[in-house]
């Protein structure tokens, strides 16, 4: 095979000088804005003791930290195994999947804990941090590995950086947009997450589209054990979907129901991925591809109702549906996306991440438009029957959906009306963010190979020289073997 | 090698139209029942707040979500990465162990949320469930994860789907009459879950005999890397085995108990295990087929009496024994069932669920019959010294083995009798059903593969070609390549 | 290549009779000793009902269970799946990592319980476990698991055992001196656990250097899998650091502190490393060395002072410094070690854990002699100023650093020389005993393998004969094939 010249000769990607200049001045950065912004939360703090005789505690097991910490462990576990291992299905890729997923979501998490933290937990020119805001620094970082998804095996090292950087930036806002703004309900991150992020994954990749990119096609496809690798992402993103879902949910029910709803939701997209999966090939075989990433459209679909009331079969419905979408999105969606729209979506993370999404949010927007008093309770209503019945349903509802201050002249409907919004909102500043930040990205200066470098991790990093990799070179002896 | 024409031909294991119509019609009727049964228990319903000042509790934290919630999701981690993992070691059939273990786990947990909720939580016609119905339908289904221990690599996932209808099914029924009529305590289900799952396997698997398995024999074996992929199914079912034995025991003491008394014995198990795997080949070295399962079994066989005032010298001794049994029973027993009885056990769950399953049972029934006053507490005996003594200590006996209502004559030597008692039912239900479900199995109309392609994803998967089958058939010029 | 006769003849390596009598005898020894002097703790204990009315808690959720067991089930992960897989990373020697560290930690949590309870939970002749024992029997395995990295590949599983043996006997009495004597705060272990886990290891393979192995050298690097494998270790073990160091600190606040601080390290570290690896290499690639091992250097150094107020900014610095030593460690400390003092690690642990265990030491003698009232609150000193101010802070200070009784003289700069001398101590206990138990190992009875067979299964394990390896000596065709 001949090297293009053109091409190949032109990309630099040696990473000596740029990627530790980018990796160790941003560190004294954060060390910076750490010092003069982030303390402890009152929970974290020494001066708990008095905090929790102020609030009336009686007992140390009342500290956020237990309502949240196994849960925030679940979700830290979904950002770096689960996503990391999830994208070492390519064969020669693995290092790249875990390596620099697990570099960009170090990075992320420190910058998200500022950017959010500026945005929510700033006080007294502060930002207090406690169990909460490490969940939400996840979740944030969550939404750049989804668009790591899009562009795996195509940039650089730094090129991640630089986006990790934007993309906690835009997500911060946006949620504020939609949290504080809009006050809408997404604890899942349906609209915040993973419309978010998979649309300006999207958006970034189409931007950086690639137009030779057949000739890294060898390297592509999975090997047997490449598959499962990427298993043990899947099952831990399954598993633990609905600690996600549950995390950040009000204590008591909320917390408990999200985790029952996200549970069944899974359950069911399953087999609706099993069953499309070998419906929609001739010979009726099961494909990993969906497997691997299709059964879990089903947690990312309830992500906003998940703490609502949306009942367990409710839940199975969403998660049936979303099974059947995101597999159909990998047989004919994927296909049409990279010949027609030129966009190249490597994991496929439209079908995971955007359409379910998608789902969720009007799924979200729907089940609080039908919140009712029967369903939410409606205490208070023995005093005064009649008129109060209103109130207190209200008074009910407000715990759920915070129908207080400002926003309490909303309605069920109203609310669904936010939530709607709440999706276009996502989505324009996806797209709008992701154009820039592709922009960017599409600089000479960030040392990305060529077409034909793509999908092999010799290009960054050091690689054992194997007897499988022997083998590979027996039989394709016209290459060079790997240094 | 020649292809056994009269059975490699008669074989249809063509699933494009079969498996999804199975999987698309239970999933509508899983929804269906759902939506008519289904609901959330007062805990995780939006009325919480009402319950919660009914029943005088202070704080969310008392919510039974924050008392088992970790222990659920170890245990679902047990369930798809555990067993999933466990069945990994097969050089050719990973995609098929943790793939079918998926499918049939994720339709397992809904049908037995369905069935051990009409047994349990029925009320006002409408099942009622929160996080305990949760991890009791991941009990459920890690009978029949057992069972396809017994089954793996020799049939099609319809007939996994099929068994698993009946299993949970019949787990439930047989669960009913230990737990609800003999009245017996089996919070790790040893008889319930190990016993009953292991010889419904095992029966299965007899009346499936394949005569020429042999034909298959060279893909019977592990290669390195999948018995290190092995290995992580091992360790978090090893790992978490303590939550899986507390998981659904009384909240308080009987939890903490429970988790240490499992520590104990598995730490037990796995010297004596290494000890006996040396022990018992000629060339002395270990066996990771050993290492793989039968380190497992000292967290079977403390799982009905793990609650119980066990103490831990009492678990290393039972966490010392069933390592010695179940690695004895690899050497000698498997190759015994397989050559006289026809029972082809291919990841050796007589060894590991079934032998170790029956010591738990016959421990908790000693356990149980050996519950003194003394050790399971006298309050209340300062007021009335004498008599009163033994009320109390019945009164104290009450909270473990809930001694109340038409049960309050049951002296622990009665109870001893009901746990033994209990493992007589467990065992003939799972041979009966087993006999039965067999012979539904054998129906050829599920269209599972001829002994020559057992133990080969190819036939239900699509399949890389990778350089390593490139190489594995290079070495076996006389078969054809994958497709 | 010819096999050295002198030596390769000499050794035996032969498992059978004595690998066996160690792991009974050893386990019968564990049940006796369990059978006189273990316990349950009144919390695990039937009798907690009535201890639950003495210590006036009103709820079950008090049981220091809720407390701690999911921080226990990550320390357990870490222990088990975290240092086995990260050890996995030899292309022949994955059985042994996973396996003998399995071994190992199995019988030491075993008599970690006994030895660390005859120091802590003695009373009344009997020691008294709750799940806080359980955990620091894992901590104290740690300590061994880390050692083992140092020898690993080099070591018969005997060796292990009775290396283990005495590390354990010795970690407790250096705990017993550093926490009872000098009462010095070291929850994360950054002296018990990594200083003297580390150095022990390093002196035990430095008494058993081998000049000859740079015969096994073809066996000493990865193959690309393996190093995938290891990073299922090295992310379990850096997603759960903030459980280890949290795990036994204070209830409340100070369990909270001490996972958001590892939580920041951890962060920073990354970075730092992957900016110094690629740095010091002339193509300015990544090294999967480096990535699976610097950027855990983070936990190790914030291990004494997590659950002290740190702050997230200083989190961040003392990550981010432990990230480059660890990381320039690998590049120029252990040749160094090697070829000049004659030490071999297999691992590098005196960059993981030996120079990152002395930085968590100093960093913590600093926090801890740099604590002001201010900081740690000043409670009380509204009812009387002045004077009153001091000993509030003192009483504040009290339930941090415990100096109550005869440490109630203390001020935080003598602690901080306290602390100080802890990591003395630590060291010194290291190097003595590590001379000792080197020089018992050093002993011809243990079957230790040649040089010309270190890093290889083959040796311990029934090694399948897979396509790989067939590859691998095709390749080598002067190579025997494996048996």
């Amino acid at each position: 095979m001949e090297r293009p010249r053109h091409q190949g000769m032109a990309k630099n990607t040696y990473m000596r000088w740029r990627l530790p200049l980018v990796c160790l001045l941003w560190e004294v950065a954060m060390i910076v804005l750490f010092g003069v912004f982030v303390r402890f939360s009152s929970e974290a703090d020494a001066h708990w003791e008095e905090e929790k005789r102020e609030m009336n505690l009686t007992s140390d097991i009342e500290n956020d930290f237990y309502f949240r910490y196994p849960s925030f462990q679940d979700v830290h576990v979904m950002i770096f195994v689960g996503f990391g291992f999830l994208m070492t299905f390519l064969k020669r890729y693995g290092f790249g999947a875990v390596g620099f997923n697990f570099l960009l979501a170090a990075f992320g998490i420190q910058w998200a804990l500022l950017m959010q933290g500026w945005f929510h937990s700033f006080k007294d020119g502060k930002i207090l941090i406690g169990v909460e805001n490490l969940i939400n620094a996840d979740f944030c970082v969550g939404s750049v590995c989804i668009a790591f998804g899009a562009i795996l095996g195509k940039t650089s090292p730094i090129q991640l950086l630089v986006m990790t950087l934007f993309q906690v930036t835009l997500f911060s806002v946006n949620e504020y947009i939609l949290l504080n703004l809009l006050h809408v309900k997404d604890a899942g991150g349906s609209m915040t997450i993973h419309t978010f992020g998979a649309y300006f994954g999207l958006t970034v990749t189409r931007v950086l589209y690639r137009p030779n990119l057949e000739q890294s096609k060898d390297k592509q496809g999975s090997v047997y054990h490449s598959d499962l690798f990427a298993m043990i992402g899947t099952l831990y993103l399954w598993m633990y979907w609905p600690s996600f879902n549950s995390a950040i949910s009000d204590h008591g029910d909320a917390q408990h129901r999200s985790a029952i709803n996200t549970y069944c939701s899974l359950a069911a997209c399953v087999l609706t991925t099993m069953a499309f999966s070998s419906m929609l090939q001739k010979k009726g075989k099961l494909d990993m591809v969906h497997i691997q990433n299709a059964t879990l459209a089903g947690g990312v679909a309830v992500g906003t109702s998940a703490e609502m009331m949306l009942t367990p079969y409710g839940s199975l419905i969403v998660g049936s549906i979303s099974g059947i979408v995101s597999t159909v999105g990998y047989v004919y969606f994927t296909p049409f996306l990279e010949s027609r729209l030129h966009i190249q979506d490597t994991c496929g993370i439209h079908n995971l991440h955007a359409m379910p999404g998608l789902i969720g949010g009007i799924v979200g927007a729907i089940t609080a438009a039908a919140a009712t008093e029967d369903v939410y309770g409606k205490e208070g209503a023995c005093l005064l029957p009649g008129a109060m019945i209103t109130i207190s349903a209200l008074g009910r509802f407000i715990k759920a959906f915070d129908f207080t201050g400002v926003y309490q002249t909303r309605t069920p409907s109203i609310q669904g009306g936010f939530q709607a919004a709440g999706i276009v909102v996502s989505l324009l500043m996806a797209l709008v963010g992701g154009t820039i930040v592709g922009g960017i990205l599409k600089l000479p200066i960030w040392g990305d190979a060529a077409a034909e470098n793509c999908f092999e991790d010799d290009v960054y990093w050091e690689v054992p020289e194997d007897e499988e990799s022997d083998v590979y070179h027996m039989h394709n002896p016209d290459k060079p073997a790997s240094p």
